[in-house]
């Protein structure tokens, strides 16, 4: 017991330092190591089965929604980098530049791609031509790479993976639509396969993306008390279309420019389930993106008919992500490795409970012990880990209705920000200079204008003119 | 009929340029596009949903064999690129540089990855320390970076997609399995799934990977009679190992260097597939590879039933991939338009079938067409799409065996090579004097010795020293 004891101290709690907690759970369940690549990292296997759970559940949400994957270069000319205004704006300070390919100089340097509305654009203007030809709605799974000077595994990181969809529509009606479907698919699958609640909404002025005319938003509580952007859809208007001269002749014969969207989701959300759910023994793993849903550790495993067992019991479960753990450490080391990778549930067998034709099962979300029957055993099973799934959204939800607070005037608004760790809801005029006024006070920002309106009051928290909008304001990642 | 006419005598017919029929079935079956980066495509819809279909079945294959999947920077530091003396030999010459992020210059210069063999040998040398943390047994499915100077759509071009597997054992008899299993794996998945026979055999020392002790190659023999490398295997010894300094503590307390393989198979796959299956009317797909299996084309879709019973037979077929073509554009337009893009079936349904019970269905591959009763419909598409992946690889094989020529002496071995596409098989002394003699006069390279050997002669065929092993030759892309 010792050597268990030691892993578990190796973990800094998280009341105690969340940031170093974060470090040491990522660390300690192996999701990722460093690299001699500032900056960047290497997902392993326990890291990048859970990317390949989202991944796979992600793609065919798309896919009902008639998106089609494709796959664009990984570099960007300078020239056509510069082609939208805003978006080179936002984008050339922190891109890493390729100069020389072979033994030569380019004759033009190339950006690694940060982002790709710029190929797309290039690609749809060389293949729509007519209304025939839209809509076009694709996707590409894929890395990109922004220079950022500080990083962290997950959050933020030089290179990351993620998914961008680029769609390119016949009118601005069809790509308001398209960009609040997506920002829906996310929402559903952010509260339905992670099991974390969000907020659904509208970015201000400032936080938009670059290039884009509105970008909506997916915002997640952290543990912490800390938001995360999970998820963002923009609607770009015709103003790529018009830089990119992306033009289709209508039915009535005219000539006329397309509107776009793009939207994405990254590896970020790896981050925000290890945040939103895990606690001072590890990783917590929702069922529905757990490498492992269930590991079978066997009591006394050298005892005859111990290991027979456990493996006849896995293959009762075909309909899981089971594994057998009969490696010679000790049962009480297994339960902490398994604890640490955020297993949902263990299931322990041994001598006596083969003879009573029972086993011990451990839910990982709340550390609940039962005595099961080995009879109906994967309808238990599927019954407890849509259970799991469906409390751990419940409690995410919990943690951040307790956790979001109002405030009607100026300084219980700082008050809030500062003490409590949470979204405040407030009114805001709609101008950027009290957003700035916020984040130079309290180093709070403006996450969204939740779909879901209410009226606080009158004025602006900040400048008491009169409000336009509700407003969810927080610390974040 | 003038416009389906059109479509089809835009192909130029393989037996007059068989390099301009491949651009024309990959352009017109809508495969790629050429981009704004010069040497790279992007891969459309119709040609990434072929990717997939690959991706999974060999990704389900390698789980099979206990690979787990992982994600590493796409940027090595030119110090770590340098670190194995063959392999930055290998590689150097024909790499993308970074050598700006952001607004400043890069104090040391990176490549994008062409191949990740030193990015893997750095992993493992941080995770790597007892017997416990062996055998290692990971792949990446990412895009890499080589800067050709000519460039063909999925065949070579800057940037394509691969997997890239990549071990380390704790003996050299376990990297060689690993290694010669591998290949077998890929040997298999192109029999099965791609419907393309290869011959698996071993590079000569002037043909093997940068770095490798020996390298294990698949060759499949194209429609031309040209060969194409379908995929590598290579076994490492402990060359990197000694390099990186991999080593580990055995189970008798000593410290060991690991020995190491890598294998990879890439998007050039999907161009073996047009060019062993591919006719004058476009691509033939095998049904396990093609994103639609199944095509309906209602026959006067406007008279009432047609279309709801088109559709009615879609949701019959659901264990297969099928789609119904009720656009407006005429039935041999959509049948010129579904042969070009290879869909394996087509099933032709009108109002006198409908009445009669009846379908109309013809095969993409040999262009038989036949009456088959509504009744049973599943079992009789099952096996028909089964037939046609068994009798594509037939054909392919028996076409490879009626290009495939023996030749004992020099003369006939030349003669052979410049008049008659396809394999040579000949013996060879082992030297490289040999095969450079082979590719001055003819152009032609060693392929693979094969595993299967056989004695033609006691000689090499181009020196008359002893012989000492029987080669493959041929011309190759």
């Amino acid at each position: 017991m010792a050597d268990d004891k030691k892993q578990l101290e190796a973990i800094t709690p998280m009341e105690e330092d969340f940031a170093q907690w974060y470090t040491d759970v990522v660390k300690k369940a192996e999701l990722t190591d460093y690299t001699s690549v500032k900056g960047c990292m290497v997902i392993r296997p326990a890291g990048y089965a859970i990317w390949e759970l989202i991944r796979n559940q992600l793609d065919a949400a798309f896919k009902e929604t008639g998106v089609q994957n494709v796959y664009l270069p990984m570099f960007i000319p300078e020239s056509l980098l510069q082609k939208e205004k805003d978006h080179v704006e936002g984008f050339a300070p922190e891109v890493a530049w390729v100069t020389q390919g072979g033994l030569e100089p380019l004759q033009e340097k190339m950006c690694v791609r940060p982002t790709s509305e710029t190929l797309f654009c290039d690609y749809y203007a060389n293949t729509v031509h007519s209304y025939r030809d839209l809509p076009q709605v694709c996707n590409q799974w894929c890395s990109v790479v922004r220079w950022e000077k500080t990083t962290r595994p997950f959050l933020r990181s030089r290179e990351f993976l993620w998914q961008e969809g680029h769609t390119a529509h016949a009118t601005a009606e069809e790509a308001q639509e398209r960009t609040e479907q997506m920002l829906n698919v996310y929402a559903d699958f952010c509260e339905n396969v992670l099991a974390i609640p969000v907020i659904k909404g509208r970015k201000s002025e400032k936080e938009k993306f670059a290039g884009a005319i509105a970008t909506y938003t997916i915002e997640a509580l952290m543990h912490d008390g800390k938001a995360l952007q999970s998820g963002t859809s923009h609607n770009f208007g015709d103003g790529f279309a018009k830089a990119f001269n992306i033009q289709y002749t209508s039915k009535d014969n005219k000539l006329e420019y397309v509107h776009q969207t793009s939207w994405g989701m990254t590896t970020r959300l790896i981050g925000a389930v290890i945040m939103v759910h895990g606690d001072n023994s590890g990783l917590v793993l929702p069922p529905k993106v757990a490498p492992t849903q269930v590991v079978i550790v066997p009591i006394q495993q050298k005892k005859e008919g111990v290991l027979d067992k456990a493996f006849e019991l896995k293959d009762q479960l075909k309909a899981f992500r089971v594994k057998v753990d009969d490696s010679e450490k000790s049962p009480g080391w297994k339960f902490a490795e398994h604890e640490m990778r955020g297993v949902p549930l263990r299931l322990e067998i041994g001598p006596r409970d083969i003879e009573a034709g029972k086993a011990v099962i451990v839910r990982r979300d709340n550390g609940e012990k039962t005595e099961i029957s080995l009879d109906n055993l994967e309808a238990t099973i599927g019954e407890m880990l849509d259970r799991i799934q469906k409390e751990m959204l419940e409690r995410a939800r919990a943690h951040r209705e307790a956790h979001t607070y109002t405030a009607t005037n100026y300084e219980e608004f700082v008050k809030i920000i500062n003490e409590k760790p949470g979204f405040v809801k407030a009114m805001w005029c709609g101008d950027q200079a009290c957003e700035d006024k916020v984040k130079e006070d309290t180093t709070a920002t403006s996450r969204c204008m939740p779909f879901e309106q209410e009226s606080i009051s009158e004025t602006c928290v900040c400048c008491g003119k009169p409000a336009k909008a509700l407003m969810y304001w927080g610390k974040a990642y």
